[in-house]
């Protein structure tokens, strides 16, 4: 491995990037809900949005500006409001956010990019952005990254941040991330789906064209593999900024570029764990992975059937090895393969042989779907296509916090 | 209307259905769990299964019922064991409990159907289907239909029959039915999904092809639109047997025939509208309707959509009038339509206009959706096609049924 994890990381473990989280008022909860990274550079970005028919005003804004801008500068995220289904009036109030932000750090209003979470179809309050701007700008700092990530928690029990190194001989370059999202997680960026908001830096020097390519990739195989409720959100939004402050830079289709890659696909997959474990009252981490399909289009259809089914979901809460509801889901996913032929394991135990009971002792899977995190593995037994998703179970929990989180 | 609703109808309201519901083992509890229906004469069927890749046994022997039988005249229904996943030694238990109760009623085993619902991969115990088949064939009658729609529940808290009256002139024939099914409901019978079951007789003489033709649009119509929690099952099974008892044959595309299959429709719906009002642990009946789409298929992506997101299903349970959830399942459904066209109506009340807030104050949407029933508009103003799903919401109760199931 050429690269690691750091302690505490955050947005600002890259070099160059300032960061504060503040309360504006969104939240009744008078819990920080305004979050502003800001880059002492322009820096090269690239975005990835939910494929929602309703996405938010400020995704439209985002994705403005990937098509638009030569560069990113700062980033403001508020939470308690996602600016949703606000029609024109929401989208000028996005467009002001950037404004005000804009203004305050004296910087073009098309190099700031902005991300909202919280209840659909309210109209943005101006004054509490106003607000937010105001308080955050002056308490911006380079070891602010965690404080950021408070900010812009919904539903989620704990912040979450990380960044990795990566050694490119002597030197390293950093990458930081935040991301949130427990709720209406589902994400397909486009294409994610969830409301998950995650802002990615790096303090390597690397071009728009290069940014979207990895981000894209690395988006496939890490937040569009998670699922906590099966919906998507309108706002899903993952930004990925470049200031180039290391001065190292990472050369097109190199192998430079590789390790970078491969750094970034372990944050993201290491946010991405974080999310599910963090999913709105989530009991369970479970690796739902298909493999040695007909392709992976097949693998893809019967992993996300599993990990999206209700009854599979609460079987876990349950601590039930109940392999009928696995067995039904791969059944009704619309994947191509013959039932005689599926082996399914709970973590290593045979659960499934040649579609039917393996006859495993039941102590033996409970053993299993007993624990924290366990991996449930189809084998088709036809090809060798895979595909893997990371869900979290249905619990009491979730229930409740889904039920009164408007009331 | 050439049809009424018949007070406490069941199967046996068609003349020359006998039927039973007797206590064979198969549950724990000790409730009725064998069901049998007879015709006294052999009766032309018709049947509709579910789609899934995993369909059990004794789906499998229906189907082969269909391809090659010229006649029915009994089915044998068990709860408790599903007969799902149970490979060849569970086909052979199918076909042999067929047998054994041909051999009872001394008629050929190609006219016996069998259907199971209950725990997915658990072998047929045999000495079970004997004592069922035992207990009741003596136990046959005329008036036996309630008592067998009771003895095919599992986790539904109330038998569904009912039974419709169609007149011709002065003469009428009688067509009645027994559902079950309260999870994993979400038939597409081929094509339904849900462990759902549903047997229905009539005493018109009606052929084959016309049963077939009538019951797969109809089940289209009614139970391929209701969903519980959105996992279809591996053995759902409808069965349409019509003995001519009566004495009024129905020709084929005849104004007769649409009579009856109108009848047939109504029947259908309120016994799929009573599934889903007795989905598990259900506390709300919604109608998702999507009006003015593009095409059908728009529109059906789109109520089913929200009919099983997981988001919209707490918030009704909540009482909550949170149209950012319908929004959102609507944006991600993959129909194609134009969110700023997009008006929503909870019952008649406008809650979005233009894909934005219509406005109305909260407490008059409250007042809707508190109501036990309601309709969920979702008007697309583009087209003239439609769609509508019946759905249920998704409370603790679920949840408790559906952990706690096995153990």
């Amino acid at each position: 491995m050429s690269f690691e994890f750091i302690e505490n990381g955050s947005p600002t473990s890259a070099s160059g990037f300032l960061a504060a989280g503040v309360t504006a008022g969104f939240k009744r909860s008078g819990a920080p809900d305004f979050a502003m990274i800001v880059s002492e550079k322009p820096a090269d970005f690239a975005g990835v949005f939910t494929s929602c028919t309703f996405a938010a005003a400020p995704v439209r804004v985002c994705q403005q500006r990937v098509r638009e801008s030569d560069f990113l500068q700062a980033v403001i995220i508020n939470s308690g409001n996602a600016n949703a289904c606000t029609g024109e009036a929401g989208l000028a109030a996005a467009r002001q956010s950037c404004e005000i932000a804009a203004d305050a750090l004296n910087i073009p209003a098309d190099a700031v990019a902005v991300a909202s979470t919280g209840r659909i179809g309210v109209q943005m309050n101006m004054q509490l952005i106003e607000k937010g701007v105001a308080l955050a700008v002056p308490a911006l700092s380079a070891d602010g990254g965690n404080t950021a990530a408070e900010a812009i928690m919904t539903t989620d029990t704990v912040a979450k941040a990380a960044a990795v190194k990566v050694k490119f001989g002597e030197k390293s370059i950093c990458i930081g991330a935040m991301t949130k999202g427990a709720g209406m997680i589902d994400p397909h960026l486009t294409a994610p789906h969830a409301t998950m908001i995650c802002i990615i830096t790096t303090d390597a020097k690397i071009s728009k064209k290069q940014l979207q390519k990895i981000l894209a990739v690395n988006a496939d195989n890490s937040f569009n593999r998670i699922t906590v409720d099966g919906d998507m959100s309108t706002n899903d939004t993952v930004l990925f900024l470049a200031n180039g402050a290391s001065g190292i830079e990472i050369a097109p289709d190199s192998k430079d570029e590789e390790a970078f890659a491969e750094a970034l696909l372990a944050l993201m997959q290491n946010l991405a764990k974080r999310m599910v474990l963090d999913g709105e009252g989530a009991t369970k981490f479970v690796e739902v992975k298909v493999i040695n399909a007909r392709s992976e289009k097949d693998a893809k259809l019967a992993a996300e059937a599993v990990g999206n089914s209700l009854l599979c979901k609460t079987a876990w809460f349950g601590n039930d090895p109940n392999w009928g509801r696995v067995v039904a889901a791969l059944g009704y996913s619309g994947a191509e393969f013959t039932a005689e032929k599926c082996d399914i394991y709970f973590g290593d135990v045979p659960v499934v042989k040649n579609g039917g009971d393996a006859g495993t002792p039941e102590a033996d899977l409970l053993a299993t779907v007993k624990e924290r995190e366990f991996t449930i593995t189809c084998d088709f037994n036809e090809g060798d296509a895979e595909y893997w998703v990371w869900a979290s179970d249905v619990s009491y929990e979730y229930v409740k916090i889904n039920a009164d989180y408007h009331t």
